[in-house]
């Protein structure tokens, strides 16, 4: 991603280059057989659960204008495009958080408007949408890509929290509105006396508690003692969607006395009824929208341009991380013209548009890499095993493995897998006496997953599988519909809690109330270098201005019209970043804290490509790898 | 604990034992002034709750006639007579599960014998009480206290499996009653009508829930990185009764329109309500009892009376273990007579007899060696730091520490200190050499504490005084009738599963399930020595064997009358123990799975007493601190 001169120049190089591996893009997929329906499984229920917990939220802002269906269509819409003609197909798009605010912002400006109110919702929405696809087709054209990394870490953390906030927010306000009558029911209803409201509110209380803490529990399953492995990993990938499907059928389980419609369950029409099918003629009454109104649209379409470019490029760029070792390029302006086009489709059909999501898209990669981490392992461990039981040397056994290895990962130069497996090889070959037998601490279980370089499955597959399978749950609305509203406030919550670790911001925010006496307890587990190098005060300062940021962002997000304009803080913050935060922090301690390719640090210029790889370490460890590092080795153990 | 021979051999013994210490066990209680209060609160609150929880049950279980007023009572009288004329005062007595179901049988037989009935149950529980009084005075009197060894661990454990069984088994019943409308009331009352009776049942799910949840969450508080010191072990030591006290205010937040009787609360009538006062005069009802009744109470009395032997024995024997170096001398047979005057006096008076409380009394011990240590390091941390900034030689360092080491702990000989402060003596001194200054590795804070060996506060007036709060409490009836009675519930699903850690038994059943490929996890943490020295096929028929036995314990307990014989099977465990189980398993493997004083093993005779250190060793890690092994380091930390 060097500067880019010219117009178009950007997105002609990336799709020159996706070009050149379109044709494997497939081939490995399909070349995969039925494995790759673990990974897409695996992010299908990851995309579909928020999917649907989002089309809750957006029917409850938007009076049920736009609900369930309309976040699904517009998901796997996207994603079949995405993964067809998209650039990185590693990448996975869906209705996200910001698109869900953006759209009650709009809602409720459209609704107070009496040149547009409810009825012209949808068409001005679209008018934004044009404008938005617009703007993001302008962007790719200029190259607007390259600047992406003048958002840091601090810029993309502090969002991550305000994400995190928002969820739990939604999640609270879900779990209080179970305790009241709905907005617009018959208050006579005998379900609505108090009684039954009561029993309604406990029994939401009780099933989003269950459904937080199990779906929490599930996901440690694969540090548990019990079970073989399969069933571990089995629990732990899908225990969350798991856990919605028990709970939606304890729901069912209520004495025959408790009224129906207690608890209350999803309120989406069913995509086939009228009231979902007048959306999809949206585009025949956006000339209805008065022309004052379309140019207004620019305000709202600015903000959702700046925010799913923002969005989009760093769920790419963490799907993309060092550490995946990727043989295929990226391709950012690319990927942001194909945004524009769906975000038009999507404008023009009336539903609302979708974007790069967090943390689906490195964990679709993650997942890849398992797969072909796994294929890789089996066929090593089974060549070094034939060699010990022959008896072969030591550098044979090495060189069988090394032939497997480089079959099976076919853009290897000899010279890149000289480096690659450099660490298996001094693992293979006692002191470097090739003519010895293979050393008897080495364990071909054990040892040839641990120093295997990473490898991923890099293919388009897995992605088209699961935005089918999002259209396939359109199909299945009625199956959908049983699910308790009070579940889903459970899983906002768990989504919430869930996207913390990780999060240097949020460690950073617990340091500040850990006593000085026990800090001594964090330096002795995992964690990142700056609680080295950088004194405390400078820390916390760091991290109160961090958290004093954040309040005024969510203060914003309440502001009824002019909070749709919150985006703009967060590019405020790249000018923060450059020019106000070198002011008063000294430049090592900032680099730290929050390393900024951009910037050059004089007399460390021998350091920063380390702090890069130590930040980048951890990083990948604990955001791509929330708390499964203890469990690497089990990846590749026999039983699975 | 020799053989003794002779009558009163033993229990003149013991008197003479303590006589010789007892001006000291006021003395030394009075001495450590208002600090003696931490381990009097911190212990009065772990006794008080079940005692309650008891209360509650017995009260359902005897339809009310027997209630939580009549065990706190027994608990705070037979407290209060054994803290002052009681042979070992770190002993904690009280109303304990066994008791509760002796009664219940007593009471459900009682009911159904027309010469009997509700009228006479108190009556003839007063001639159990008797007929089991003479048999612990007989037992007393033949030193039967003897042969409490030969409950092995596995008997000792068994039996707490039990406990910890009725325990949920009590939780879980007491959840499902919440659903429905309690016996004996008037169902035709409004809060009875279903919508009410579901309301408090979801409650009763939500306050259960919500009092295990967070008693367990504040009972880890101790490693939590937030907070002070002292905060964080207010909250670990009274967690659990502050946790009673903040659900029991939540009950009260609920919405007006919830009528009053929902959540339904103790059902204990208050002690100066005519229905309390009755049951003081059962003495003179007596001798109504038809005589044949008189000596059919022989045989639950024999049950008790093997039940409360055992209890009584084991809880004082948990309370000195060898790990905590007791100066003062044991009182096992002392004890078992002056058990038998309370016993008799709490027939005589109609409310349920106390007896030694499992897990308070090493509870006790334990609180007051905190205390001591404390004290202890708080001086000598202060002398080496006074040396230390003297720049004394280390010898001369270690010389005053020793001094004020044997000021405080004054029954030490010189010989015994040499020994107990050696590892002291070899962190202070550098190799040897006492002329050089004290080693810089050597933290003061951080080491003494470590290398202090254990030595308890042994004094009666924690135990009286928490005998007198207790006391205090049948006082403050119209405030413990506040608690909801699904808070208890909860509490006995907390006592349920607080008890399981350091039960080698369950521990022992998780293995079972526990795949052979993750056995390494459990060899990797603390274990017990017989993982590695017993095969896993020994150990797993070991305990299918004790499951298998503690199954049929249990449904022993299920059969109306005869369930009350369920005692047998325990002493029955002596028999298999000694003369069934040596044919089914080599003697070493029984040896390390359980240790039995009176087994001399072949061609292990140098082996034992370390094996028996071992267990030892893990026995008081995991069941006297369970979970508190990393916390070590804090108890001396400058912060309390």
């Amino acid at each position: 991603m060097g500067p880019k001169k010219g117009p178009f120049k950007g997105v002609i190089d990336d799709f020159k280059g996706r070009l050149s591996c379109y044709r494997q893009d497939w081939h490995y997929g399909f070349r995969s057989g039925f494995r790759i329906l673990a990974p897409t499984l695996f992010i299908f229920f990851a995309s579909a659960l928020p999917v649907i917990a989002f089309g809750e939220q957006l029917s409850k802002d938007t009076d049920g204008t736009l609900t369930t269906v309309e976040t699904l269509a517009s998901t796997a819409i996207c994603g079949i495009i995405h993964s067809i003609f998209g650039g990185q197909p590693l990448l996975i798009v869906g209705v996200a958080e910001p698109t869900i605010i953006m759209y009650t912002y709009i809602y409720n400006f459209a609704k107070n408007q009496p040149s547009l109110g409810d009825r012209l919702f949808l068409p001005w929405a679209g008018w934004v949408c044009i404008w938005t696809a617009v703007m993001l087709f302008l962007m790719a054209m200029f190259n607007a890509a390259v600047v992406i990394n003048r958002f840091t870490r601090f810029a993309g953390e502090l969002f991550g929290m305000l994400i995190t906030i928002l969820f739990m927010q939604e999640a609270i306000k879900g779990m209080v509105a179970e305790f009241s009558v709905p907005e617009g029911s018959d208050q006579s209803l005998p379900i609505y006396q108090f009684q039954w409201i009561y029993v309604n509110g406990l029994l939401g209380i009780i099933f989003s508690m269950g459904l937080l803490y199990t779906a929490i529990r599930s996901r440690s399953a694969r540090s548990s003692l019990y079970g073989t492995g399969w069933q571990r990993n089995f629990i732990a990938d899908y225990g969350v969607p798991l856990m919605v499907v028990l709970w939606t059928a304890l729901s069912y389980s209520l004495p025959s006395k408790v009224p129906s419609g207690i608890p209350r369950r999803l309120f989406t029409p069913l995509p086939w009824e009228p009231k979902s099918l007048q959306h999809w003629t949206v585009a025949k009454d956006m000339f209805s929208v008065p022309p004052a109104y379309i140019f207004l649209a620019i305000v709202p379409a600015a903000m959702v341009a700046g925010l799913y470019f923002f969005d989009h490029s760093v769920a790419s760029q963490m799907a993309q991380q060092k550490e995946f070792n990727l043989k295929n390029p990226p391709a950012y302006h690319y990927d942001i013209l194909i945004l524009s086009f769906t975000v038009l489709i999507c404008g023009l059909i009336g539903i609302p548009p979708s974007n790069g999501v967090l943390p689906q898209s490195p964990m679709h990669t993650r997942s890849l890499a398992v797969l072909k981490g796994q294929l890789l392992c089996k066929k090593m461990i089974r060549t070094a095993k034939e060699g010990m039981m022959n008896n072969a040397s030591s550098s044979e056994v090495y060189d069988k493995m090394k032939e497997v290895f480089i079959k099976m990962d076919d853009k290897s130069s000899a010279n890149s897998v000289h480096k690659d497996l450099k660490d298996l090889k001094d693992a293979v070959i006692p002191e470097g006496n090739g003519a010895e037998r293979v050393s008897e601490v080495f364990d071909p279980e054990k040892h040839i997953e641990a120093y295997l370089p990473v490898r991923v499955n890099e293919q388009r597959v897995s992605n088209l599988l699961q935005s089918l399978l999002i259209a396939g749950c359109v199909g299945v609305m009625p199956i959908i519909q049983k699910i308790p509203t009070s579940v889903l406030w459970g899983y906002f919550a768990y989504m919430s809690i869930d996207s913390l670790p990780g999060n240097q911001f949020g460690e950073r925010v617990q340091l500040l109330f850990i006593s000085p006496q026990r800090r001594y307890k964090v330096l002795e587990g995992a964690h990142a270098s700056f609680l080295e190098s950088v004194p405390i005060k400078k820390i916390s300062a760091f991290t109160i201005f961090q958290l004093v940021y954040l309040l005024i962002v969510f203060g914003m997000t309440w502001i009824p019209v002019a909070g749709i304009l919150f985006p703009l803080l967060f590019f405020f913050l790249i000018v923060i970043r450059q020019h106000f935060l070198p002011k008063f922090f000294d430049p090592r301690h900032l680099w730290e804290l929050d390393a900024a390719e951009y910037e050059e640090l004089e007399g460390l210029h021998h350091e920063p490509s380390e702090v890069r790889i130590m930040c980048a370490h951890f990083f990948i460890l604990h955001i791509i790898f929330p708390r499964r590092l203890n469990e690497a080795q089990f990846i590749c153990s026999p039983e699975i």
